[in-house]
């Protein structure tokens, strides 16, 4: 604490984001990036942008990330206005707050999901209505319909990987006219219904995006929203008084070209859903309850241990996953899918555990 | 306007970044961009951390930059915790309003200055008083003395060129030890004094760098902020309350090569300089007035051409420079330093234009 320290720096409470541990080779289970690594283009288009000498580097970047919003609108089928880059999903979300979610009303979002919405909801002075989630950690539309200054949720959900059909999630936006609902899709490439087929039905719909999993780009820091021009608009306004040039030239060149590879994309999200269903398996058969994910990711418990005891002993083995210390969940781990070979590095660490 | 905005974003007025040409071989001496490539340890670096695969890609970066910190920390004689990283100095300066800058009085910066300055103000609520600058556009320390929120000016100051002493900088630091006093130094290595110097005796002093000019990186957005560990961790608690990973794995390299290149930076800088000698004797022989500058740029006005209209017509030559339409320098222009070879052609049109 200090003197110079603004208000709302003393009242914060940071996010603390998964451990990216020094070590050379870990097995690392814990913050859910992809287990392969980006498309080939992506190291073709960022040799082309550095060049010989880098000279581009000297020149500031495209403020609008143009040829990558033009890029991924192709993709999407949604018009570049329609869409905004930022320096990876968690500025988008913030600018989200501050823009859209910033009202005389109380937010909703569920007590058991993405555990920065509560940061961001303290930084900008948001009021909060945390909705507990159903038993089975399903998100219940109908908690949701109406009368709220903004909705928010990840789908599928995380930790928990759970997934709301898009019908459910239509409800939720239909129910809400008068406030933003946004859906945090940063894992649906892996088995869920993207919700950006409603949004030209519905000028309140904001779809979040992220390169970090599906896309193998965590390291490069790009993430979009996805939504009818006036909420684009809006996102614009704050980046545009908070920093011009959000993405540096290569993160752009990086996105787009992993845009670009839809085939590779495809494909890798295929290995990492069949790997899922495997390492779902294998924690069945150790005893493990696993909550049915469509995320890269699953989120299981064991009814005879203790889950924060079995984190600290995988992390003396250099295998990390992740434990939440927080309310209902303390008992679960959330376990990135990896590759076959890490996964089974992890299963056998874990079977010794067990014993 | 749309009823799903915020507040705050209906109030916004968005910062407009200097134009960035779509045409292939602009002679672009409108946004203080370096004539000269990066480091070609740069390059080197950025390509090793990429590697065959881009493998590394995938994987969070470092949220803290460490190993970058370091680096510039020994180039500084600083401690790492005495050093902020962002997403460029914009978004360091963004977090500075938030976290140091929004008290109950209100904060002091000159009148002709950056004028994102302004915008940050009313993105985050802070009270401003705004400072005539002198008639020559020296900043008087006399305005500064004691009793606001905060201070903040640029040193050289932007778009003036004009650098005040370390001396007088002292005097301002000293008068305001209950307030945060910020010397944004983005232009500060082209031969004026760093008040970093000062840093160990005034714990309420925070200077404000950039790779954007001097190292040649404005396309990889890094910035930092250097001051006592306590206004630095207000910065920290306001990264990880908005985007955990502000610098991607690449700019990180980036940066840090950059800083690793001593040699290079110095030689870059002082062709700038000598460059810029070059170029106010030659706009002084047009006519021009010349505001005596210390930064990568000059402020001239002619007393018998319009600006706006000499602005215009450059640009119809595809020479781009900077105009400001804002009181008492609407009859000025900024014109970065560019290569010799630029410089010369800027030259030879503007004497087109002045016939």
């Amino acid at each position: 604490m200090s003197r110079y320290w603004s208000d709302i720096v003393q009242q914060l409470v940071p996010y603390v984001p998964g451990e990216q541990p020094a070590i050379a080779r870990p097995i690392k289970l814990n913050t859910n990036e992809n287990p392969y690594p980006p498309s080939p283009r992506v190291v073709a288009a960022i040799s082309a942008e550095l060049g010989e000498t880098g000279d581009s580097l000297r020149r500031y970047p495209d403020p609008l990330s143009r040829r990558l919003r033009e890029t991924v609108a192709a993709e999407v089928d949604l018009k570049p206005e329609q869409i905004f880059a930022g320096n990876g999903s968690d500025e988008v979300l913030a600018h989200v707050f501050q823009a859209l979610l910033k009202h005389d009303k109380p937010l909703r979002f569920p007590d058991i999901s993405y555990s920065f919405y509560p940061t961001y909801a303290r930084l900008y002075g948001v009021q909060c209505e945390v909705v507990p989630l159903a038993d089975d950690f399903s998100i219940r539309a109908d908690d949701y319909l109406g009368d709220a200054g903004g909705v928010l949720f990840p789908n599928p959900n995380a930790p928990t990987g759970h997934a709301l059909p898009l019908a459910e999630i239509e409800r939720i936006v239909a129910a809400n006219p008068s406030s933003v609902v946004v859906v945090d899709e940063a894992y649906v490439d892996f088995g869920a219904e993207s919700a950006i087929a409603l949004i030209d039905r519905y000028p309140n719909l904001l779809v979040v995006h992220t390169t970090s999993k599906s896309r193998s780009l965590a390291g490069m820091r790009v993430g979009f929203a996805f939504g009818h021009a006036a909420l684009i608009e809006a996102l614009n306004r704050v980046k545009d008084s908070f920093n011009s040039y959000p993405l540096d030239r290569l993160a752009q060149a990086a996105a787009q070209a992993a845009y670009e590879d839809d085939a590779y994309f495809r494909a890798t999200c295929a290995r990492v859903m069949a790997s899922r269903t495997r390492l779902t398996q294998s924690l069945q058969s150790l005893g493990f309850e696993v909550v049915p994910s469509m995320a890269n990711f699953v989120f299981a418990r064991h009814p005879r241990h203790d889950a924060a005891t079995l984190a600290a002993r995988l992390k003396e083995q250099a295998i990390f996953v992740r434990h939440f210390k927080l309310p209902r969940i303390d008992q679960h781990l959330r376990i990135t899918v990896g590759t076959d070979d890490e996964c089974d590095a992890f299963l056998k660490a874990l079977q010794g555990l067990l014993k």
